[in-house]
C-alpha cells in the first residue's frame, strides 16, 4: 500500500488492486488506446477482422473476456461505457500519434485529462474505473515534461484510491536501441521511482530475453512490471513467451492489444481467457492452448 | 448521450443535439469560420458575390435558411447574434490564419475562448448556442497541445450541455497525404477517443471517395462523421456528392462554407435548403437541384 | 453594443465609445506607445522638436489637443495622469522592441498587464481610461499566442465597459508584403472575429490606396476600422490622406503618433485639432489646414 | 506618487522613497547580485580582498557605509539579515549566470521570487526592504517574457508601497552596441513606460559620454536614472564621472558592486561614503576624495 | 535560521537541521537519487553487489547504517518507508536520465512533486523527512526555469520547517570544466544566493584539489558545503579524500551514492558508518578504516 494514498482511500485502492490482479497480484491489461497511438492502422487491413473496424469491438471483447482490465481513452469510456459497465477500466491519460516519427522531432504525449476528472466521471456513472495510465517517452529531450506529469499523477490517483500503470519507453534521439534489456531495467526503475503500482515495458529483443527480463523484475522493486504484447504473432508463441515472462522472468503480467483485437470478437474473447489463464491462473502454455481453442 | 454530460444537463444535451441533427441524427453545418482560417480570400475576388464581403452576409444567411448550424468565431456572435436571435450557432474555439504554411513551420491553432465564456455568453443574450468546435492539426509536432486541448473543452462542454464537433486535420512535415482514406480514419477514430460527439474530415481523393470513406465513419464509431465541403465546385456536383457521403460512405452530414456563403443571399439560402433536404430528409440530388433552383 | 458587455456595464461601454468617437463613431486616436516600439527613435534626432525628448510631452499634447483618445502604456499613465485627469486614455497592453528583426526571429509581443489591473487603476483614481489596446502579428510564427490573447482580453475589457482597439499587423516570414490591401482586408476580419471594436490597419500603398482600402472597411463589417498614420509626412498631404480614408475609404478615423509628437507642444495642438475636425467634424483638408495654421 | 500604489500604502512608498534617496531624490545603491551573475569572477582573484570570498563581507559593507540601499537576492537576504537589520535592502528578483554567452543563446532571465513573498519576509521579519529589482534584457528574442514579468512585478510591488528598481540592459544578437547612447536613452524610456521608480542603465561609451547620457535622463521622464558602475576602475576617476553624470548628465544616481565590494571592508566603507557624499550630498570629487582617504 | 522559515516553524527546522547534521552542522548524506539520473547502470553489472539490484537493498541500507539522511524521490519513499520509518529522508525533487547528453541538448530537470505534497506525505504517514533537495544546472540554456523552481522550492520547504539541499551543477555548451574549482565556487555561491542550506559540489579535479575547494566553501558563506561522492574509488582513498574535505577544505560532509549502495549491505552498512565517524565525529581515516574493517 503505497503511502500517498490517504488512509480514506486504502480500502478502496486495496480494492481496486485486488480486482485487478485477480487477487493474486497479477495483472492482464487488455491495451486498447492504439486508435490514437497507431490511428486506423491496427484496425483494419489485412489479416484484421472486419469487426475490429469500430471502436465497439474493444468494448465487446472487454466485456465478454475474463480480464484484468480494459486501457483505453476517457472519451471512449464516456461514450461506450454506459452499454459495458461491467468492464474494469484503466483511463490511459495520454496519448500521441505516430505520424511525427522520432527522426523527425523528439516524442512529446501530454496529458489530456486529469485524475479528478476521471474520479467524477467514475462517481457520476458508477463504472468501474480501477485506475488510470499514463506513458513517458524516456531519452526523449521533452522528458522533463513527461515526468512531472506521471509524478503527479500518480500522487492524484493513488488520492482517489486509484491504481497507476505508467508505459516506460525510452524513445528519442538519445536511445540507440529501445529493446535494450539494460535499458529496459532503466526504464523499469524510473517507474518504480515515479511510484508507479505497475510498469509496462518493452519485451526485450535477444535469444534469452525471458532471463534478462529478471534485471528489470527487480529494478521495478514493488512496482509490478509488465511485458507489453508487441508485434502481431502466432498464438501459440504469444502464450508461451507469456509463460516465460512470469515464470522465468517474474513478471507479474502483460498488456495485450493488437493481439487480441485483431480478432473477430469470439476468438478475441477465447484468446483473453487463454492469456488471463497463463496471467493469473498459472496455467501453462499448453492448458492455454486449451482455452484457446475451445473456449 | 456521453457519460460525461453530467445528469442535470443531459436534458440540455439531448435538445441540442436533437435541434442541431433535425431529430435524424444527421448534421447540416453552415461552416463560417474562414475570416480567419483563409483570411479574405474566401470574401473578395473573382466569382465570389459582392455581398460576401461583409461578415453579416453570414449571418443572413444563417437567419433564413434551413440549417443544423452556423459555426464562426466568438467575437463575431458577440457582434451579430442580437439581430440575428434565431440562428443555431456553434462557436467555434480556435483558428489560425494560413499565412504561415505548413512548409515553413509546424501548424499550431490556440484557444481562444473557454467553453465558461461561451455558457455565460449564451446565458446572458439567450442566444441558441448549441455546441463548439475546435480544430485538431493530427501530426503537426504541435499536435500534443492540441489534443490535450480538445480533449478538455469536449469534457467541459458536456458540462454544460454543448455538443462538440471537432475538426481533425492531419497536417505537418510528417503528413505524407492529408486525403489519403486510411489516414482519415485514423484521424476520425482520434476524434472518438477525444470524445466527439462529430468529427469533420477531410473529404478523400479519388475515384471511389465515397467507398473509401466507409472506413472513416466506421472508426468514428458512435461520433458523427460529417465531410468538409472542400473546394468550390459546381452545385449539381456537389449535391450528388453530397448524397453519397450520406447513403453510401454512412456519413451523418457535411459542413460547408465556401460553396454557401460565395453565392448572393438569395442563392446561398436556396443552395443551403437543398443541402438540408439532401442531409437531413433524404432527398435525392435531383430533388434537392429542384429546391436550389425553384427556392 | 457588443454582447459580451454584460447588461450592467453597457451604459459604461457607451458611454465610454460615444465619448471616443465625439458621438459620431469617429475616433480620432492619438497613438503614444513609441516609447517601447521603436525605442528613442521617435524622440530624438534630426527634424523632431527637444520637447519630445521627455515623455510628459505626450500627455500635454493630449492634455489640450482635441482627441478621441491618448494611447500608451500603463506605466506611463500611472506616473503622468495625475497631472492630467481630463484626458481619455487607452491603455495598450502589449509592446515590443524594434530590436529583434523579422529577419532574426519571429514576432512575439505579450501582453504586459491585465484588463482587470487596467480597470482597477481607473477605479481607484477616476481616471478617464475609455478602452484598451493590443497588437497582434498576423502571420507570426507565434500567432496563436496573440490571438488567443486578443480574444481573451477583448472579453475582458467589455466585461468592465470598457472599448477595444487592435492593430492587427501581419508580420513575420511567411508575410509576403505588410501593405497588400487585400492582406489588410483579411488582417480587419480577423479582428473583427476577435470580436474587436475598432481595428488599426497599415494603410496600404499603391495610387488607389483609398480606393483599395474599401475592401477591408467591408471585411471589418461593424468593428470601426482606422489606419496607423505610417511614416512622417507633411501636414498637408497627411490631412488629405486622412479625408479620403474617412470619405472615399469608410474608415471611421486614425491613429496618429508621430506626426503629432515629433512637433513642438503648440503646433502639435493645433495638427490635432485639425486632424480632429477631419475625422470627427468632416471638415475639409482645406478647413483643416486653416486650423492647423492659425490655431 | 505613482497611481498604482493604493491609497493605504502611499505613505509607506513615499517613507521608502524618501529613505532610499536621502530625502533628495538621490539613489546611491549598492548593487551586490554578482554571486549569480559572475559567479566567483568578483568576488576572487588578483586586486580583489581576501575579504570579499564570503557573501558576508557584503552586508558588513552594507551596515557600516553610507549607502541608499543594498539590493541582493532573496536567499541572502533570508541568511544574513538577522544580523543586519538595519540595512536599507533592494531585493533583486531575477538574476542568470554568464556562462551561456550572447552569442550562444539569446539571454533570458526569469524571476525568481513573487513581490508578494519579498513582503511576507519584511513583515514576518521586520526588515528594512525598500523595494525591488528586476533586469530586462531587450533586445533578447525572450525579451517579451521579461517584460511582460517587469510590468507585474512593478505594479505589484507598488500595491505594497515597495519601489521598483529595473536594469535595462540590451542583449542580444539584434543589439549591435550595448554602450551607444541612442540605445540607451531607448532602453531607459522603456523603464519609464514599465513605471519604474529608477531605471539603471549602462554608462555610454565614448568622450564626450556625460553630455551624451542626457538623452537617456530626458527619456525617462519621472522615472529616476542611475548608471552601473561598470569595469573596475581608478578610485579617482570613479568619483569624477560619477560627479559628471549627476551634474552633468542628470543622472539621480549610482549603482555601483565590484568597485565596493572587492575592497577590504575598511576601504570599501570610506569608498562608499565618498559615492553617497558626491551622489546625495553634492560633494565635488575633490571633497569626496577627502572622505575616500580619511574616512 | 533563515528568516524565511516562519516563526511557527523555526523548532521544527532546527529539529530537522540538528538530526540531520549530528548536532554538530556536519552532513553524511546518502545520496540515492540514481535509478533515474543514471538509470539501471549503477544498480547492475560487474562489481556491484547483486544485492544492488532492487531498490530495497537503498532502503536497508540507510535503515541499518549511521547517515544524516537518505535522498531519494517521492515514489520510492512512498513504497518502501512503511517498512523503515526510522530512516531519516530527504525527498529529492527532480531528476532526469542521461539518455539525452549535453551534445544533444542543453540539461533540462523539471521539478517532479510539489514541497507541500512532500509535507502532506510527511503528517499523513509520520515519516521522518527532515527537507528536500533538487538539481540545478547552472550555465544549460535551460538555467533559468531551474533557478526560478529552486528559489521557489527553498523557500516553500523552509515555511514547513523543512532543510534544502541543492546539487548546484554547471552543465551544458557553455561550461567548459565542470570541475575547474573556481567554477564550483561560483556554483556553491549560486546556492547561498537561492538560499539552501546545503550545496552539493563537485570535487574539483587536480592535485591540490582540497586546498582548492576552499574558494567554495567561502562563496558558500553560511550555507554548507558537502561534496558529491564521485566515481567508483577504493574505500581508503575515499576516507581520506573524504577527512580532507572536512579538515582542509572546510567542507561541513558529503553525499556517497554508489561508493555506498554497490557493496553488499553488511559492507555498506560498515562503510557508511565509517564516512560518518569521519564526516561528524572527526575520526581520522584510519580510525574510519577500522569501523568498515570491524563492523
Amino acid at each position: 500500500m503505497p503511502l500517498d494514498v490517504p488512509p480514506a482511500e486504502r480500502r478502496e485502492f486495496m480494492d481496486n488492486y485486488s480486482s485487478l490482479t485477480g487477487g493474486k497480484g497479477r495483472l492482464m491489461l487488455f491495451a486498447g488506446d492504439q486508435k490514437v497511438e497507431h490511428l486506423n492502422d491496427d484496425f483494419h487491413g489485412e489479416g484484421i477482422s472486419e469487426e475490429d473496424g469500430g471502436p465497439e469491438h474493444l468494448f465487446r471483447i472487454a466485456d465478454r473476456a475474463r480480464i484484468g482490465a480494459f486501457a483505453t481513452q476517457f472519451g471512449l469510456v464516456a461514450r461506450y461505457a454506459m452499454d459495458h459497465p461491467d468492464v474494469p477500466y484503466i483511463v490511459k491519460l495520454n496519448s500521441k500519434t505516430h505520424l511525427v516519427r522520432t527522426e523527425q522531432a523528439e516524442p512529446l504525449s501530454l496529458q489530456w485529462m486529469e485524475v479528478d476528472q476521471v474520479a467524477e466521471l467514475k462517481a457520476e456513472n458508477g463504472l468501474r474505473i480501477m485506475g488510470v495510465g499514463y506513458t513517458v517517452y524516456l531519452g526523449s529531450e521533452h522528458e522533463a515534461v513527461m515526468l512531472r506529469e506521471a509524478a503527479q499523477l500518480v500522487r492524484r490517483a493513488h488520492r482517489h484510491g486509484l491504481v497507476t500503470i505508467l508505459w516506460m519507453y525510452p524513445r528519442g534521439k538519445g536511445v540507440a536501441d529501445e529493446k535494450d534489456p539494460h535499458l529496459i531495467a532503466g526504464a523499469a526503475g524510473v517507474g518504480a521511482a515515479l511510484g508507479a503500482d505497475f510498469v509496462k515495458v518493452n519485451y526485450p529483443r535477444g535469444e534469452d530475453a525471458a532471463e534478462r527480463l529478471r534485471e528489470a523484475v527487480r529494478a521495478a522493486g514493488r512496482t509490478g512490471l509488465i511485458c507489453s504484447g508487441g508485434e502481431r504473432m502466432g498464438v501459440e508463441a504469444f502464450l508461451q513467451r507469456l509463460h516465460d515472462q512470469v515464470h522465468i522472468s517474474g513478471a507479474v503480467g502483460n498488456a495485450t492489444g493488437r493481439n487480441v483485437h485483431q480478432k473477430s470478437l469470439d476468438e478475441a474473447v477465447r484468446f483473453c481467457n487463454a492469456v488471463y489463464a497463463v496471467t493469473v491462473d498459472d496455467a501453462t502454455a499448453e492448458e492455454a492452448m486449451r482455452i484457446y481453442r475451445d473456449g
